[in-house]
């Protein structure tokens, strides 16, 4: 039986990982549980923070804990040094809330609603404090503190997915037309042009 | 009936509006059917396209017709001026795919896949070409054309919000710390400042 | 990469042809974009309508556009000669909720709702006007004009599905017991016989 | 307590009755059961059989037991009189599934799938047989004995709904337009109009 | 055609018998109709009473009717010697939710709802009565009469699962650390030991 | 503007409290950011333990974080103290499975998957160390190190409810018929109704 459900697993990781064919579904049956021998997590370690973000996200998926596969839910540890941050992003598969508590540290956080409003509604949150950032909405955590921060969250999904909104901006392979930035943006062309070459 | 109806259709609005607690049922009426005189929704008119980005959107929604309400669908109709563009943005509540024909002109339209990849997947459409934009991803359309261009979509959503990127990122209501914007942009923060003060 | 992808879809199009065990899901992946050649939909271009019904529709399916698949949308055009009809049908599966705009021409349409009430709500549309079949009921568009009529519909499954209502009834293979539709439409015997020796 | 939950019972049953903002949602709480006194279902009795058709339909709802709001499921129990039938019809609303076991008598079962193919799947069952109709079918049970006979059946739906074909098409209020439904049959003219007149 | 939908079955079936990645999807086809001859369900027959609990449940499931994939429900009957029991238990999978109705007998049935109440919402049935178990909560059914007593249930579910509470604290494999259920069930160690070599 | 939105909130919050039509919906808002002054939610402290299981759960719901409604998403701090517990127990309500990682101490959890297998799924966790306990499953934490252990988990439900099984069975109110629990555990009926008294 073991060898049947590896097998599939690994089907099932290959169309997690290339192809739009993955679904999120309800599950039918209990769980798999022939993998036997997960990885430590390790979400009591920091994440390597050295980048131009100052920041680093430890996800926790499939390959580290039994029967995530169908269940709709995963973990993040962030750590930022002083002044990182996690930057503007959205998760862009659905049922992808994120629920973030900080354990240590002093976090500037936010999110701006969608249009005509575009409200930005943020909050500094110290250790112990809750935020919920809802699902398809811009958000960011930036560390306003002294010293590192660290942040658990959970986010209602198996396999939530981030764009990074400079990155699928400015730095989408190939580049978006310049003149499409320029305008939408209202940067000046040699802008852009020095954005796309930096992302 | 009319009159009950009427008022549970305003108190639904009223959620519409405002308020988080508008769900995306199924639906287990056929329709509500007293709002007995739909305007006439207009979608033969061009929209007004004097604006920064010269294009127009003209969204069908409850007002204008029966029975969309819990229906899960909704159209809209886009007019480009030449060189006019939809700006980057998403559709950030669940279930907000777009599907769009072109039916004058000619459209340089794209999506942007999310993290790590961030790849564009783009086309240029003519009079009759059909192209998807999927749920959550940012995506934009162009008018490459010397002549104004039209084009039809259909979103599986009776309110799928729009998030246009510029706007939330730089013109949000307060605005973002400057300094977040400055490190994920990668930008002076001279220009985060200008850019602010545009949106 | 691509060769992956390509096989994985063959085998969901020909499970979406011909299985019970095609599913519509919420996607977990962006998209799949290994079809690198769509082929033109053609959404400008008038479908044959020479036949009993004088209409025509012409459907947008996962064949001609990239990553249609999990993506919960279709689109279709339909065409009508004066006096054609898009004659009662239904659209069998979940989310298939139906949003037309009028093209050209004049259009009568309606949609009858459920037991015990059995209303028609019915409207004559004019170029530009929209209007909402809402999923699971009983619906019919008529050209009531004297030229031909086009329109264009967003429907929230990227597989619907029809039922035409007399075909189904009277056309089915093998037929259904004549004894059955003799009494459910109160129809003498030979009537019966006749219809289903036509469709 | 008990006078709040009855206060909304009556609420959410009005909505239920007659509009369109009723929705099918998974639910949040346990159960609601303010409601003391269940009336007897009576699912032992026969229901009355003398009408057109020659069966009748008794259907489990809120009204007769705890608790059904929110929890998508429903039951019911036909009888047929010998060569009654409960005519071509379908459950409109998503997620109305049928599965149904004879208890006494033989029945002639089918549905019909959707275009093109509109396959007949029939079956003749016997007391103890189990079959079920899929969601948005157009489906019949026809008693093929000469006895009375009865069943039960489970539908995944606490609102399923029904749509009698033949009083949809040709009994609906206000009428369809003869012309459409003479082309879309291919019947005469006095054939639609005499049908028009009896549903 | 058949072969290969006999292939697909088969593979799902594999899924649905011991795997973690079946899902509960709503049907994009209207049903799977390649497998011919369905074995006789038989719900008119007793099921085998002769155990510890004095009670049979006989289920309806895939390989008796065709169809069923994906149409998410299903069929029991249940038989009860005089004093027997459908023991507490639970359906895990989502959308379990269970009516049912008494044929035969007299039944004492009952739910207890979640945290921090615990009440219990129980009822005498006879014949013909009709009791709805709602989705995840601990329910069971008793036979209080001198009779053998028989009931029909539906489940909105094709796979809705079964956990007896016994037999899951008591009867694990391999069983759960005694120290746990000493404390949780407030036992004497020696009781929750000998409990542990019952089930 | 406020005032609308707080006294909706009221009334979702008094539905989410005490009856069955609270639902899990898809949000068609981005969220309700009316209630100004969120109390802190306080995870970093931790709960009183002094109980007969020796631990506390502190959950984070709408009461202490904006925007939670419609997002279906929760987060709980668990406290341990030496050999204390969270009792074997499930959470009812659809698409609640938990994650859980350890911030302090050494955990020994696990779940049992449904009949007939009841098979244990279980391990000890270090700090660092994640877990994912399954929609629908009987599972439980035990602290089995010489110091206090604190875990963090999320939920993938805004209201996941929690059936303590001991207390569900042996503690209902009104009890539940002690001859069904004789039974059904096997068990001398003075021990049953001595647990009958405790709980």
């Amino acid at each position: 039986m073991k060898g049947v459900c590896f097998l599939v697993t690994v089907a099932l990781m290959a169309l997690a990982s290339s192809l739009a064919s993955a679904s999120d579904p309800s599950p039918l049956q209990d769980t798999c549980v022939a993998i036997d021998e997960p990885k430590d997590a390790g979400l009591d370690k920091p994440g390597n923070t050295s980048n131009t973000v100052a920041s680093n996200v430890t996800t926790v998926n499939v390959e580290q804990i039994k029967g995530l596969n169908t269940l709709g839910i995963s973990m993040v540890r962030i750590d930022y040094e002083p002044y990182g941050q996690n930057p503007p992003h959205t998760h862009p598969h659905p049922r992808a809330t994120e629920i973030l508590t900080v354990l240590e540290g002093t976090l500037y956080v936010g999110f701006v609603t969608s249009n005509p409003e575009n409200r930005l509604i943020s909050k500094v949150l110290y250790k112990g404090d809750v935020f919920v950032f809802p699902t398809g909405l811009i958000h960011f955590q930036f560390n306003v503190g002294k010293t590192n921060a660290v942040a658990i969250a959970g986010l209602s999904s198996q396999n939530p997915g981030v764009i990074t909104i400079a990155n699928a901006v400015f730095g989408s392979d190939p580049p978006i037309n310049a003149d499409v930035l320029t305008r939408a943006f209202q940067l000046d062309k040699n802008v852009v042009n020095y954005l796309q070459s930096r992302f």
